[in-house]
């Protein structure tokens, strides 16, 4: 950065920088209780569903609100009854601004990170934002 | 706003502001499986338990996770059993500041803001990090 005054803004830079989280799943056959302990013991808000190293499906904290506990679902099932399967990517390599855009148009807060179409990771937009704030923080206490 | 170029943080206002949201609650009796179904058709995360009028209790969707679906218990039970009773609230004149050491000392992410001791609202830490992000932006807009 050469204006130590004025940051410059990197929502053109790649997400790459910002994908840190591990991805956490489990297989498609885990029941709905199990993965969600898991949740609970790694305090996350969704979680990948595998078949083999694959990832094929997807769920968060209102799926399980929505298609488990409204809808009076036995936590006994297994999660491939509840995932989401048509799912939304963005590689590596896209800028925040890229993620921002494709989070807004799908109304959606998370997102699976691809590299070479193998997923490798999870963004939230709490994480765009943190990032956001983060760098907010650094600007007023350089004043 | 004297300085528009430089625009004064807030963290010293008092949240009152900022106290937009309308708290949603059932009562205590209400099972789960419809509590849970209000919080969907709101899409909210966090939702106060009701005595007649006054709250007598409070859950988030990380307690839906827990209490519910990991512990593997019916969603049929009243809200009563699953909700926190040891309620942490704001004086809505409070600063955001105070409010900020509060969450962060209790960790929590949700918040009951009272007025004159009777509970009047809720603020999350997402609204308080979006409020950040947007004078963030508008910072930025005017550079």
């Amino acid at each position: 950065m050469n204006n130590t005054e004025h940051p410059t803004l990197e929502f053109d830079s790649p997400i790459r920088r910002f994908v840190t989280k591990r991805l956490i799943g489990v297989d498609k056959e885990v029941s709905i209780r199990d993965a969600v302990s898991k949740m609970v013991d790694f305090n996350i808000s969704s979680m990948a569903v595998l078949e083999g190293e694959e990832v094929i499906g997807f769920f968060t904290d209102a799926d399980i609100k929505e298609r488990v506990v409204a809808r009076g679902l036995s936590c006994q099932e297994p999660v491939n009854d509840i995932m989401t399967t048509d799912l939304i990517t963005a590689d590596i390599n896209f800028s925040i601004r890229e993620v921002l855009e494709i989070m807004s148009k799908h109304g959606i807060k998370h997102i699976l990170v691809t590299e070479q179409r193998k997923t490798v990771g999870i963004i939230t937009l709490r994480d765009l934002e943190t990032m956001d704030r983060q760098k907010f923080e650094t600007y007023i206490a350089r004043e």
